[in-house]
């Protein structure tokens, strides 16, 4: 290890860096090595398991908030809402067409930010990322706020908590994501087919009791939120459509996760996509069938699915209740992807120059920790400010996920056809995917042409019907995202072109040495900087600031003593300050410095042991650091004496 | 000023620097040179105004805290205030002849730190000088909230802003004093002597009205605060008598400021110490008189004074605003006075090393800045806990000045004891006083004793009856400031023995120079750095962390082509930190170090253009030098680069 005693190989590398355990390996366990990272496949049940809780879990909320803006116009109004979650199903069935597509094209992955970005240009794809970002933030923040509205419909007495709940959820996941948990596909299994078992069998009872006539009514529903009647207007159903889109989001999950999946991935993946999307429409349209037909009130103290479940099963009881911690337990699991996915894409923007560089870097528990908390801190506050309530959120959600659906679409479509000018045989290598020719190029671009155009147009309408509600922070939002990005991609090719060595050849040997070294005594920490100044070169100057003259008089009485010949400058500071006349000083002498001198400002520097001892010096040494760290061809040397 | 053009004259000065004007100027005045502190003494009328204050403005409190105690016994009980307000006299009598004594002991100023400084050892004086300090800042925060509570009882509109009130003029108090007003006699003189004129206007005007019959009874007084009636106890009349004293405090001002007055100084002093006595009796009496005469009613919401002005002068006249606005005026140069001490007692401490050394020094307008701001923020902060309340704030006061009379008297006798063993011509030269023999020495002893008893005896009377209303925390607070003295005491003796060339005389000279430089990759920055460390020694060694063996592999290539033949150590850190592996090669290259060699650890140090571009860096260089300041023999360069 005695780095001298090998001059002749200039590269060495050392054993390796093994840490200790600390109080945060007790919270989030023992650091991991980044050869620990592993990999493994799942199948297609487990697959929809793993990418389909975000989806689904939608449909605990989306038609509560489609019937909310429907209720405004009148409780008869509430049928409506079949024909819109119809429609709803409709546009789902052009985005799963779509999305197969995606998945079988970049069967390394196929988020929009990787679409956009191989097919669109840089511009599109920070815009499919700030857009994607902000609605991982707000899939956290509703569905967290949602778990707990279904808890305190069983619950009522938690009502008033709901928000530091909300809050307390969040941060638990937090912590959990932080050990980093590997993804066992049966983790997420469990609960999600749980999930699916409990709301086909309510779908199923509520169906045969309607059948046979046993249904009902809502007992005792909440009371009605709603202020004066609103007549039923186009832009009312386009409002309530909008709403009920909310429904839709997490559709693109898979696309993003197709390597997870068994050979042959893509078609795995693909026809798990289908079984999802089946399984949303089935429920969706039972659910908002089933909640019309017994009379449900949407409203805040109690959710619709909560409503539901009651007349179903005729009160609060175990199936009641197995039902909503069910519903409950799929939207934390939603929450809690997009903490995976999060980190994941703030990483891919880092790694490109978008995002702080720090975001690439795994903790050490091999996860993005820097996104983990950014994303738990940004959703806890947006729980806070908007007292964990679904239907105000809602306003800033989903115009992000249909926009990256519309680029991400726009992209596919681009992608067809650039594969349709390649003759057989020519590829076009891209970092996300390989293009070649494709036969069915025409067809496939009008496939995702029409996804394109359809997820724009509901895009639009949510803008629209949703601006004064709070959409219109998302649209601010989202170009001054993509500003920041530029900005900060500006400033590291900026700093890379001016470190580059090709553009900036060093410059010439440094020529001369000027060591300059304040002391405010002559004691044993600055005669041992002198000593270790003399070796720097043989131009070393000591400035004294004199404050007090009889002070003055005892340092210039010690230094013929100690000072071992070298210059002593006393800077008269009649003004009583420290730090100025140094300052002048050092400026004085940069004015006539050569370009290859340098000047070396050794700043003998005290230690104590003790913090607090701190209080009882004038920190002068900390402050002239700072204020010459900005200047040009300075350096600066500290040399530290420790007191006991 | 080329410096290296002079190498045979080993000392040099330079010209003066000169400050620019900041914000800092325009708030408390352009910058005083050191020698712009001038000097100019005062004759006896002057002297009186100057230095009296503080000891005639508790006139204004003392009696009414007085009769609050009493009327706790029924409000007949009230008339017991005249023959306590006797002793009281008594006890200021007794003051008088023992400071007169000290006077004419320490024309160069005898305060109770001095005193006991050069008499009784360290200990009693650092508990004097932590009794004054405490004292101090109790002056200002009774003070002020007593001249608040004038201002409110003439004017009770006002009574809710009471607090802000207090805090506004303590604040604005300090700004004066930033700007070290000159204290030119007559600022001192016309509002004192306005005061007196009022005060005496107010008596005569109410004896005459008494002895003539028409004087009457306070019309509308504020209704009493009492809870349950208590009995007449000696108990109770010992807390009237305690309350009372704080009608003496301020007496032993003069004997600080000897030097002030014109030759002969003593006399002069002595003499102006007589009158302030002779008022104050006269004003207590008087005061206290006519108060139990037209019976008063002692409450928060209007003082004393207020009731006996508007009694007087029947309503709220020209008469009795022009009284009340003297009162106030005269509480608030009694806070001014502590400005101006508190600040010169702190720097005295700081001076003998028992206070941080930052308060002996002088800001730009030559006042000691430190110790202003300091009583401005506890007295703020006691005024703001104590609501401005007079009554809740006294069982603190009065404690640490009797402490400080007790130890000054105490002082004083022990220094007749010396001077009585002294032969004719002999002398003992003391830091602030010469003892020689003094023929009168056993009287004088004696005097001087029954001072220190008499006031011994009130501060146990005090601590005893006002315990559990707040004396307690007096009782608690001052040794444990006299335990922080003296920690600071010690670690400033000890720093000096470990700093004394004479005790630690300078380690052989530097043999050896190892320097480490950590790098994070190759490019401008670096090999300037690196041109730099060459000219340190020859033993270079560069060190890279590897955490992505991708980036190692780029730092290694380019290290061939730019790194000039010197090494480069790859450090494996296989759990991705930065700082842990780097330190651990540090220890390791320390364990084997040579006492007299040294390691330099050259950081490069980027620093951005622009704050915000720190946040999209790791701040590693930042970090290192805080985890190494603190190991031996380790020095650290800083090769900052600039980047536009």
């Amino acid at each position: 290890m005695i780095v001298s005693d090998k001059p002749i190989n200039i590269f060495e590398e050392t054993t390796e860096h093994k840490p200790k355990t600390s109080f945060q390996s007790l919270l989030i366990g023992r650091p991991l090595a980044t050869a620990d990272a592993g990999h493994q496949t799942i199948g297609k049940v487990i697959g929809l398991a793993v990418f389909s809780s975000d989806a689904m879990s939608s449909v605990a909320y989306g038609p509560q908030e489609l019937m909310l803006i429907l209720a405004a116009a009148g409780i008869g109004m509430l049928k409506f809402s079949v024909p819109i979650i119809l429609a709803l199903i409709g546009l789902l069935v052009i985005l799963v067409f779509s999305y197969e597509q995606t998945i079988h094209a970049y069967p390394g992955g196929g988020g929009a930010y990787i679409v956009a970005r191989d097919n669109l240009g840089e511009l599109p794809a920070q815009t499919a990322g700030a857009a994607l970002l902000t609605d991982y933030i707000l899939t956290v923040a509703v569905s967290i706020s949602s778990g707990v509205a279904q808890l305190v419909s069983a619950y009522p007495i938690l009502y008033p908590y709901r928000v530091w709940l909300s809050v307390a959820m969040i941060l638990f996941i937090m912590v959990i994501n932080l050990r980093g948990v590997k993804e066992s596909g049966v983790t997420f299994a469990i609960p999600t087919y749980f999930f699916l078992f409990m709301m086909f069998t309510a779908v199923i009872v509520g169906l045969v009791r309607y059948l046979t006539g046993s249904l009902g009514v809502v007992a005792n529903p909440p009371t009605l939120e709603v202020g004066f009647l609103q007549p039923l207007s186009l832009f009312l159903i386009l409002r309530a459509f909008a709403n009920g889109t909310t429904s839709l989001t997490g559709v693109e999950a898979i696309s993003n996760g197709i390597t997870a999946f068994k050979e042959p991935r893509s078609t795995n993946a693909g026809r798990t996509l289908i079984w999802m999307a089946g399984i949303m429409a089935v429920l969706l349209l039972g659910i908002t069938f089933l909640s019309v037909h017994i009379g449900v009130i949407p409203a805040e103290s109690e959710t619709v699915i909560s409503q539901l479940f009651r007349t179903i099963y005729q009160g609060r009881g175990l199936l009641y209740i197995l039902s909503i911690s069910a519903t409950t337990v799929i939207l934390i699991m939603a929450a809690n992807t997009a903490f995976a996915d999060f980190p994941r894409l703030g990483a891919l923007h880092a790694g490109d120059g978008f995002l702080p560089r720090q975001l690439t870097f795994k903790g050490s528990r091999l996860v993005y920790s820097g996104g983990i908390v950014a994303l738990a801190t940004i959703a806890s506050l947006l729980v806070i400010g908007f007292q964990a309530s679904v239907t105000k959120l809602l306003p800033l959600y989903a115009i992000g996920v249909f926009l990256s659906f519309t680029l991400s679409q726009t992209g596919m479509a681009r992608r067809w056809w650039k594969s349709g000018h390649l003759k057989p045989g020519e590829e076009i290598v891209e970092p996300g995917s390989i293009v070649v020719h494709d036969k069915g190029w025409g067809f496939k671009m009008i496939v995702n042409g029409i996804g394109a155009v359809c997820t724009l147009i509901v895009m639009i309408i949510f803008a629209v019907t949703k601006f004064k509600d709070g959409a219109w922070v998302v649209i601010l939002l989202t170009p001054l995202l993509v500003t920041i990005f530029f900005s900060i991609h500006h400033h590291y090719k900026n700093l890379a072109r001016q470190l580059s060595l090709e553009n900036h050849p060093p410059r010439k040997r440094i020529s001369r040495n000027r060591v300059i070294m304040p002391v405010s005594g002559v004691h044993v920490g600055t005669v041992a900087a002198l000593q270790f100044a003399s070796t720097l070169s043989k131009d070393v100057t000591v400035v004294h600031i004199s404050v007090d003259p009889k002070e003055t008089q005892k340092v210039k009485d010690k230094w013929e003593h100690w000072g071992d010949g070298y210059r002593l400058v006393v800077l008269n500071s009649p003004y009583r300050l420290f730090l100025e006349p140094l300052l002048e000083y050092i400026d004085k002498i940069s004015a006539i410095q050569a370009p290859n001198e340098i000047i070396t400002i050794v700043v003998p520097q005290f230690i104590p042991k003790h913090w607090w001892t701190n209080l009882l010096h004038m920190r002068t040494a900390e402050s002239l650091r700072k204020a010459l760290l900005h200047r040009k061809n300075i350096v600066i040397t500290e040399v530290p004496y420790q007191v006991d």
